[in-house]
């Protein structure tokens, strides 16, 4: 457990500087969806409406992403069992995955029925996205109840596992900037925001925001728990130690 | 050389499947600026500034995605020593470098002044992208020529080198995905391309063609080049490691 906990401790201003992003990224977001709620109403004038416009980013970007970012997190910075670990990871995705959805059905109800969402990169992202986070989340899922079955299967699936995983969190990132770029084009080609106005700047700092923690979970995430800088320059280059042996 | 030759076979699907993603990309990217060439039309009708506004999407996905992909994927295919490898990757580097600088550029010459490009979200990650590859570039440079000097430094530095330069991939990907966005929303708000039309869908699947290729490229890249799932997973989970010894 000693261990386990000093572990720990060397990713630990990775995962401040992550944390910080994502105030950033929470504050701006909410920001951008209290102050400037006029950009996310929709064609009909009802107040239910609005609200499920403005829930869509807030969803996706504290409810997913963030949620998962924090998920992610908690091999890093959790001190106790594996086993306390996993399962703090596992409900975290859950809430992630079920935000994530609620996200998407957000825009089913606003828009011109479901079809009408079939049609764009972002939307065709974002489903992909919610696929595969929800086919690991079950995968996962299943693995943590079956634990003392196929030991050896499931270390062999561990680094898919965390690469599919840190694969999907960046695409979730994407289909947020497509989504962020969407919105801010339709309305500066509308005339209703120009380029230089404060929601610009709220949105395109929101963008940035999380494009830096985007790089700050997978760097924590991919980083040696110790300081072990020659181990991952073997893996990466193991190449060299056979030529050399 | 055997052995070298022989380490990269574990990874040459992956390597074909970034390859067929890049042609579907190519392909994709060609089509959608030779065959839509009016959606490209600057407001001036110079034929000059026309050249210019297709040659964007041209330079930044074929000359500095794909390029660079091609040039992270030089040490998991080429056969022959490291310093090859590094030789061929830095210059192919410098080709996806030059590429984006002058793919950059067409953007100063057709708009309004420099000063116009510099408040889009896709303006800003492109210029944070491009900063952060010629850094990086930069760096490579020096250290190849400074072979000789500071090996523990250099071998220090790898991970990072190798981190960094993933971050930059992923971030063009990204800067890449809000440009079509971007572009097809200002398209379709102004009504001269709908939804369901060929343009609309040439590009989401340029988007998701992008997407895919960004997986693989690096997956190739960090994927063990032996076939060492335990050491991987170790690496990973260090942690079972030592509560167990």
């Amino acid at each position: 457990m000693a261990a386990a906990h000093s572990s720990s401790s060397s990713s630990l201003p990775l995962v401040l500087f992550a944390r910080l992003s994502a105030s950033i990224v929470a504050t701006l977001v909410i920001i951008w969806a209290l102050a400037f709620k006029t950009s996310f109403l929709p064609n009909s004038p009802s107040q239910e409406d609005l609200i499920y416009a403005v829930l869509h980013p807030l969803l996706m970007v504290i409810g997913f992403i963030l949620i998962s970012g924090e998920a992610i997190l908690v091999h890093r910075w959790l001190p106790g069992s594996r086993n306390l670990k996993k399962s703090v990871h596992l409900w975290l995705q859950g809430v992630a995955l079920a935000s994530g959805i609620f996200g998407i059905w957000t825009k089913f109800h606003v828009n011109d029925g479901i079809v009408a969402n079939f049609f764009s990169l972002h939307s065709w992202m974002g489903l992909v996205c919610v696929f595969l986070f929800a086919a690991q989340w079950l995968i996962g899922f299943w693995s943590f109840w079956h634990r003392g079955e196929a030991r050896p299967i499931r270390l062999r699936i561990l680094p898919w596992h965390v690469f599919l995983g840190l694969y999907t969190y960046g695409l979730a990132v994407v289909t947020a900037e497509t989504g962020l770029l969407e919105k801010l084009t339709l309305l500066q080609t509308k005339r209703e925001v120009l380029k230089h106005t404060t929601e610009s700047m709220v949105v395109n700092g929101l963008g940035l925001g999380l494009a830096l923690l985007s790089g700050m979970v997978i760097l924590a995430a991919v980083s040696p728990k110790h300081h072990q800088p020659s181990n991952a320059a073997r893996i990466i280059f193991s190449n060299k130690k056979h030529s050399s042996s």
